[in-house]
This record gives C-alpha cells, structure tokens and sequence, in this order.
C-alpha cells in the first residue's frame, strides 16, 4: 500500500526560508520517503520571484501579449523561454531553458505573493531537490526522495496535471518489462514516468487548499540517483517539436 | 491522507468474466472509493482481442510497418485509428475513434493472452466504467467511482504515464481557484485532469507486477457524474492537432 500525506501547517514561504527545516519540523519522515514539493515554495524560497514593475516589454511581448494580456509578463516569458511553440494571445506555450515545455514558460502571476510579482521556475529544479534532500536527510537521518512539482498542460488532453520538473533520490523512470537494452522509441514505450505519476498522485492532498504545497509519499520502492532531466524527451526521439 | 490500495489475487481475465464479483471478492471497498482498473482486463473481458492471424494488411499498413514492424498489426492500428498524427516505421501515434491521442492506437501486443493476438482499447471506455461502477455497488452496497486506465506517452517529455480513459461516479476535473465561469483556455489552465493523477497514483501499486491490474485508491473527495471524455481537449482550443 502506498499513502500521500499532506504537510499541513508550513507557513508562508519567503526569500531566504529554510524549507527543509521547515519541512522536517511539520511531518515525521520514514525511510524511503519520497518529499513533494510544489515548485512555487522552492522558488519563493530561493527568489525567483519577479516584479512587474519597472519590465519594460519588447515589441515581440506586446504582439504576444495581444488585447487581454499584460506585456509586462509576456516580456518575462521571453526571458524565460528558449522556444515558442504556440502562440495565441495572450496563451503561450514555450520550451524554457531547462527543455520542458509548458504555459508561459513557467511563468505564474496565480501563485504570486503579490499581485504585481510573478513566479518563476527555479533556476535548476533538480539542483534545488538535490539540495533540499540533503538538508531533510541531514535533520532526520533519514533516506529520502524528493520532488519539485508544477503543474503543466498536456497536448490532446484537457486540463493540467502535476510533473516533476526537479528529483533527487529517486528513480524516475522504471522499466515496465524488465528487459535490457531496449532502445529509442522502444523504451520511451517501455518505460513509466514514475517520477511524473508520484507528483500526480501528491497533487490529489497538494491541490485541496493553497496552503498545502508539499506532500510525502511513503510505501514506494523507487531509492535511485537519477534526475528529472530525464523526463525531457531527447529530440531525436521527438515526434511533436 | 489517500491510500492506494493493490488489489491482488485477481486471476487471468478472458472474454466474458464477470470483473465486477471479481474484483468484489478481492477487495473490501468503502464509500467513496475508487476502483481503477486497467483496460487491458477490461478489453479482456470484453472480448476485445485480436489475433493477428487471418489479418490481410492493406498498402498503408506495409508501409507503416516498415522493416521491423508486423504489417498485420499495423492494419489493426488503422482499423482503430481514426486519424494518424505521426508515423515512424513501425510507430505509429494516432487518433482513435474515442478521440485519444496515443501509440498505435491503443493497440497493444504485450499485455496478449497469447502470442498472436492483441488487446484493443474499449469500444466505449466510459460505458465500460459505468458499468462496472454498477456492478461494484450492486455487490457492496457502497457509492464507488470507477477509472478505466492505459499507459499513454506524451508529448516531448520521455516515458509513459497511466491516464484515465473511461470514468463513472466522479469529477474528472476539479477547479483549482474555485472561480466560475471561466472559458475556453482560461478553463484549460485552471483545472486539475484529477482523474488522471488518480490513474497515474494507481500505476504505482499496479505497475510492479503484471498481476496486479486494479488498484483502489481511497480518501478522496471526487464524487461526482462526469466522464473520461471531457480529459479529450475540445478541437477548438488543441493547439496541437
């Protein structure tokens, strides 16, 4: 049997926040726990917040931006892309410098302190996992996983889901047919992106209240030392650039 | 806290079984659970199979076989596909009848009771839901939602993940600001596919081995009267098609 724990009771995180101190200090972790956390706390806690305020927008962000949308944002979602794939104004749908492909590039006004601030991703999400793991193992002498967590749409379906865009500690993908050295395509089909369904499955206690942005998942057997950089489909297997 | 539960001991399912008191004699349910089930017992059960044997492939179905593809198998693909968005000998990502975007068509050679056949998706995923849901709490007595899953791939992000495909007894979507009326995109961006983290959160139990295709997952608040085809992106808002 698995259990998704929500970690209730975190208080609001800002710049400079300790969040593995935090973490650790509102839920008791076992052995193999895997730790998810909703990328917005990660990127409070480490700045990655913006201003609207003072962004002065390119020509390209008004025309992205169109009738409804604010150009000032716009022109932070092309600070953060590497990549439009679709445009249709004010929505945009980019590659960001890390390879995944998303609204706004990962831009969020919802989930800001403030109304005039926007969200951004982390700088480098499995870094940002890497780090907290190391600091949840140290105060609870524990093995963990942990997950940074944001929720992305999907080409074909309809609403969005929680991915892993950061992972330490774990496996992300597991071979479904335990054979060896299948290749390409071959193992994309073979393969589950547990990391993925983990951060789905925390988002069913995350996505109740706002104040609940992180989640332990306990009863997996998924200990390994792998990255959510794997979940980016490489491009020469890539049907869909 | 949620719970997923690996419901075991089911034995092989063919064409005709009555998945309903089976899966009723393996498990203990509550109200509110949600049973999932994956498709390829339910097809099973369905007399959705093919044998391959007998099969004359069209043109079409050699040239998408290619060098390493079964051009039986290919013309399958084509039966079930409404519309073919990519191909790369011998894959294939099309679009079935149901109006889900997946690797052959949903076509699946692995999960064959034997050599030569194939599963196929569910005529009518979501009738097949609705009918098991009927069948479950006839038996128990309790108010069960019911998910029929497959493993789907995504685009441009590596492995597969188990998404919902039929659905009874519960919200598929659940607004994440609680707003109103939001249209279109806006919508889009606002709603958790929740049936489909419940799918991906059921893999987690039903993935370790080939026996264990239903999972119970327990402490959510999802019932409702919707189904899997509102997870199927409207065609006026796919910026993908």
């Amino acid at each position: 049997m698995i259990s998704i724990i929500p970690v209730e009771g975190l208080p609001e995180i800002a710049e400079g926040d300790d969040l593995a101190a935090m973490i650790a200090a509102a839920v008791t972790l076992e052995d193999g726990d895997v730790v998810c956390v909703a990328h917005k706390v990660v990127s409070k806690a480490e700045g990655r917040v913006a201003q609207l305020d003072g962004v002065v927008p390119s020509e390209r962000a008004h025309e992205l931006a169109g009738h409804d949308g604010d150009p000032r944002r716009l022109e932070l979602v092309l600070r953060e892309a590497a990549r439009i794939l679709r445009a249709r104004p004010p929505l945009v749908i980019a590659e960001t410098r890390h390879g995944f492909v998303c609204a706004s590039a990962g831009v969020d006004a919802s989930n800001a302190p403030e109304a005039d601030m926007v969200v951004l991703l982390p700088e480098d999400p499995d870094a940002s996992a890497a780090l907290l793991r190391a600091g949840l193992e140290e105060r609870t002498g524990k093995s963990l996983g942990v997950v940074v967590t944001d929720t992305f749409g999907r080409a074909w379906r309809f609403g969005i889901v929680n991915v892993a865009i950061g992972a330490a500690g774990i496996d992300v993908l597991r071979d479904l047919r335990g054979e060896h050295d299948p290749v390409g395509y071959e193992l994309h089909s073979t393969v589950i992106a547990v990391a993925d369904e983990i951060a789905a499955a925390a988002e069913l206690v995350m996505g109740k209240t706002e104040r609940v942005p992180v989640a332990v998942v306990r009863g997996l057997d998924v200990a390994g030392e792998s990255t959510a950089r794997e979940l980016i489909m490489p491009p020469d297997l890539d049907l869909f650039r």
